[in-house]
């Protein structure tokens, strides 16, 4: 770096200071400070680049033009923007945390990197996902600085606990946007994985615990879907 | 819609008792709230269908794999990521509204659907870009029902406009992210497109507005880029 950035860098050095350099006590105190400052910016890009591969991680799902399938990069973003859309039929709306929802939005799928995507209907792959998923969280979050790295996995085991009300609504979203697409291209892939309207009730009745008017919505489609022969059954 | 959806419509008629139907004030309550809920979730539905084309409006980045170009959704979400994970360098960082960034970057390329992207490089395209895209805006945000319309609109005015701290540092991220991808795939498209360092830099000095860190290591990476020869020039 030149001087400027060194510079920059330690104008910049502000809440992090956590992060000293308790063996190297003798140094000149900024430029400790700015050795700290490059090992955590080069951490945080290492991991902003590292998620780029998500882009490339295939899902079931279909995008509606049924043209081909939707990566996890394109998912999170578009649940994203539907976790702000339907805010207010989330249960306990009053008391919802949208900024905590809107962050584990962008990063629930994350994990996904290193441990793919497991089809929600696929029995055999659910057996060890957890496992999978955990081993992949402390990979891709530990490439992160230690307070980012807890800030994140904690947000990431939140949502899978499900314990919370914005863990409770992010995952309800999660399992509305599948539903949502599937039914709009006229169960295309309901038919391709042999995925029967009692296994989508089944799979999705979580959703009520994140928003009840969803949850109905839902029903309301998957009762119109079977009319229609949108499910093998 | 069954019963059971219209008694969970019902239930869930909470701070859009603004829409009212004032020219039908004769009809049971219930159901005129009911109609106007099952609209405002139409429109909803209607919007959050027709931003999934945004996975297919390409960007002239290319994946840090070079294997393709990348597009709005993926954009979105990789920006959003970004925007949590170097918050910490944002001027003005104290007072920043995360959660306002969040949204901005989740629907700062929305109007792209029918505006197309337009390269940041591309003199050409820039004559009329600010009328498109004013065009498009009136059209895709005209699907929502007008509270939200408003609200996404005027992130979207203001993220244009970079007249707060949040949009500031919203447009900072929004241009560091395709810098660090021809950084880090060798300046690919740069050749391709004849981009040379000195429009690099002057294309993105606002940049600096929303963080002079993130701009201190722009200048960085470019000048490295310079002697690597990722440029034309």
């Amino acid at each position: 770096m030149t001087n400027e950035n060194k510079k920059i860098c330690d104008d910049n050095v502000n809440g992090t200071d956590n992060i000293t350099n308790n063996t190297n006590k003798n140094n000149n105190d900024n430029s400790t400070k700015l050795d700290y400052r490059i090992e955590r910016f080069n951490k945080q890009l290492d991991f902003i680049k590292e998620i780029d591969k998500l882009k490339q991680v295939l899902r079931r799902t279909i995008l509606l033009d049924a043209s081909r399938r939707e990566n996890d990069a394109e998912h999170m973003w578009h649940m994203a923007v539907a976790a702000i859309l339907f805010a207010e039929y989330a249960n306990y709306r009053k008391d919802l945390d949208i900024l905590k929802v809107l962050k584990m939005a962008v990063i629930h799928d994350i994990v996904e990197i290193y441990a793919g995507d497991t089809f929600a209907y696929d029995e055999q792959a659910h057996i060890d996902k957890e496992k999978r998923e955990k081993e992949a969280a402390d990979k891709i979050f530990g490439l992160l600085p230690e307070d980012q790295r807890n800030e994140f996995r904690n947000l990431w085991d939140e949502f899978e606990a499900g314990s919370t009300i914005e863990a409770k609504y992010a995952r309800a979203i999660d399992k509305f946007m599948p539903i949502l697409h599937n039914y709009t291209t006229k169960g295309k892939q309901w038919h391709n994985f042999g995925v029967t309207s009692e296994k989508v009730l089944a799979k999705n009745k979580i959703i009520e615990e994140g928003s009840e008017f969803l949850w109905e919505y839902v029903k309301y489609i998957v009762e119109d879907a079977v009319k229609k022969g949108y499910f093998p059954d």
